[in-house]
């Protein structure tokens, strides 16, 4: 007889949603967190950055309101107020994740566990057995070692962006993806002069380059340096190589390190165990089983996607495997095209599926569409004529079925779940236009785009 | 031979909208338009107000910025500036409907058309053959014979409303449905004084009840007299009986009708053509076909949807079953139940398919589930953990479909398009479960309604 049926090591979205689903079901649970529930997501990621970005963003709405009839005088930014309500809703939400695993009936202990193979986790000196043993102990920031980096006071990871004392006056930024330029652009918004520097020659590289291209030209106030490598760090003061090989360098007083996370794969007993992983993350199937009997890993950790709601839904598809072993037949497997993203800059950009550059580098035939945001009513009230906007829809050229979707522009975040159900259902362009769309809104964006396809 | 293949009778959005697909099909197309195009919707309706309430939902932004750490000292609403930028906006959307219409080869016609029976429209003095005629003259507002409605300064419709002077003192808003609705929320945002008087028990009658009275709690500064009816008009004074008999008043600077809107049936030849129709519309099947040969009609006058979208889709709808006599086995048909709604008050409202009331009241056996706002981390973040919001999910309790979904507040009418893919689909819960949100956002609440229900 086992202490649990199911022991979690780490409660992030991935572990905490499981141990959720799993209580519900009646089943003894053990959920294990070293640092807060909620993980990073919750506790140094999404959330934080999300609040401090909406302040930005009714800062932006406040200054810039003229054109429209609102006229506002004096608006200044209360830094430490916005640091105040970031704390707030962290700590309430956190005591929420809390509450909700109590009411599933999970047992929760605070501490590292040490996983010993398969049926068997340590936490300090106590050891519990488990039928199954679900991984998910996510993902860290990756400090590359580039001179200067070392007890460098001017430079910090995302963790640190989020707790700076004051809104720095110059900041620089190394790395121009999702957490690069979320931070660029609250800053950037705030008043803060910023230089992202980006070794790649776009930013986003995940994203379809077309509408990547048109976010960098959309987000105010930020000097992008494309395709500089950044070969060393002298406090505040970056040092870098352009494009043609010229060295240069830029001045801040803070310098923001976001050249991605890794899967925190050390530490906890990956290497002794014979789980077969890399440092790309460990290995899982589509059901989320690993190499090792009953054991399950989800989240950051898998190194498939480095997203709070993709962890989610894994944590969900493990949990419903170990519930129903038919699940799979169910549809319970991890459909990773499915997965939406979104960049909660100003604007925002939200996404899902195949960009057009990765349906090429497939070898598909595809075909593909731009509108630009002028072409919604709401947009245009709420945004101007000339503001940047866009929704991209990119179909197989053959079987006319929706690969791909992105949107650029206010909202985008909140109308892609339904670009989900599109590519989770396997509409195509025909289905897609019979689709009836509120007017009006930005989503219809989405609707001009389907239309004014060639198809 | 015929002069036009096809001849639609009003510009609005079945009729632009048919216009433009059937010219992109190749056919020769003559719209009519008596006022301007882009009809009721563009010109005073859904974007003139949208304009408004979005500078509207900004100023209310800037002066309630502090918790969140945005000060603004001082905000001030320039009525004239919002008039200019409505009007701009208008003009700039009515000038694209008309190079849209340009592009896709139509001919469009300034004047009032007359519908001399099939094949047949005459403006003027000159007369039109074409092989099929779309009519599509939209609806006008309702304004009821009570004591004191004509000639009286103090009154105005929803036209009217648009082009006041000044933001009123003391509004009064006759009527609790959308218009109402959206108007008494601009209003009191912007500082007026409102009070809106419904006969019936509860606003939102096409709403779910449950969310309508949150809707209603959620509504600052709007006195609501329910169950009450208006008697008389005396300038600005609104005589009103109330539930339980006592006559009363409420004085106002400017009163507002806005007890609905019925499908333009006279003064184009609805009557003497041998049309089916009443007072209630013109009778279609769901193909939008009426009871004469190749007359089709869509829009407002059919009296069946009374939303701009839902004209869309009829206009496309009457268009493509004009294309290809066998469209309609590929779908081509109007399904009522996938048309979403959305109130773009502050917050705002959307929903789809059958309320948990219209579920009942059809015999149906449903399960529901609630949640409220601060079951989203964005939405706490961005509105504080008391402020007002739900999604609510109505399923079949047998087959488990997903019949209905409401949520209230901020970006509802954005990401309802969903579950206009979700109804189409005909998805069960177990489905929607399996749908990727990203996070965090209020869509999530979604999410949440799907998991927590009973099923």
């Amino acid at each position: 007889m086992t202490d649990f049926d199911v022991i979690i090591l780490g409660g992030g979205p991935g572990g905490y949603i499981a141990a959720e689903r799993l209580g519900h079901a009646g089943k003894k649970v053990l959920l294990i967190e070293e640092v807060a529930l909620g993980g990073t997501c919750l506790n140094v990621g999404c959330i934080p950055t999300k609040t401090l970005l909406n302040a930005a963003k009714t800062y932006e709405h406040a200054v810039h309101g003229a054109p429209f009839g609102v006229v506002a005088g004096d608006v200044t930014v209360d830094w430490t107020k916005m640091q105040e309500w970031k704390a707030e809703v962290v700590s309430k939400l956190v005591a929420g994740v809390g509450a909700t695993e109590k009411k599933a009936g999970v047992t929760v202990v605070d501490g590292r566990g040490i996983f010993n193979g398969p049926g068997s986790v340590s936490v300090g000196d106590k050891t519990y057995s488990g039928d199954h043993v679900i991984l998910a102990t996510g993902s860290v920031p990756v400090m590359p070692p580039i001179p200067g980096t070392e007890d460098n006071p001017a430079l910090v990871d995302s963790t640190g962006m989020l707790a700076v004392e004051s809104i720095p006056e110059r900041l620089t930024v190394i790395g121009g993806g999702v957490i690069g330029l979320e931070f660029a652009s609250l800053f950037a918004t705030l008043g803060s002069r910023v230089t992202v520097v980006e070794m790649l020659p776009e930013i986003a590289p995940f994203m379809d380059s077309q509408i990547a291209g048109q976010l960098r030209g959309a987000l105010k106030g930020i000097d992008f340096k494309l395709g500089c490598k950044v070969t060393s760090l002298d406090g505040g003061t970056v040092n870098y190589t352009t494009a043609d090989g010229t060295e240069t360098s830029v001045d801040s007083d803070v310098v923001l390190m976001a050249v991605g996370r890794r899967p925190a794969v050390q530490g906890w007993g990956a290497q002794e165990s014979g789980l077969e992983h890399s440092r790309a993350g460990i290995v899982v199937d589509d059901r989320m089983r690993t190499n090792l009997p009953n054991v399950w890993a989800v989240g950051d950790v898998t190194g498939r996607s480095l997203l709070a709601h993709a962890a989610y839904r894994m944590g969900e598809i493990a949990a419903a495997n170990i519930i129903d072993g038919e699940a799979h037949r169910r549809g319970e497997v991890m459909r990773w095209n499915t997965v939406p993203w979104a960049v909660y800059s100003i604007p925002e950009v939200a996404g899902i599926g195949l960009s057009e550059d990765a349906a090429r580098a497939e070898g598909r035939e595809v075909i593909t569409h731009t509108v630009p945001g002028y072409m919604s009513g709401r947009f245009v009230a709420e945004n101007g004529f000339r503001a940047p906007g866009a929704a991209k829809i990119v179909i197989d050229a053959r079987s006319r079925q929706v690969l791909g979707l992105t949107v650029l522009g206010a909202y985008a975040a909140e109308m892609i779940w339904g670009a989900s159900v599109v590519l989770e259902t396997e509409l195509d362009i025909f289905d897609l236009r019979q689709i009836v769309f509120p007017h009006p809104t930005v989503s219809e964006l989405i609707r001009e785009a389907a239309w004014a396809i060639d198809a």
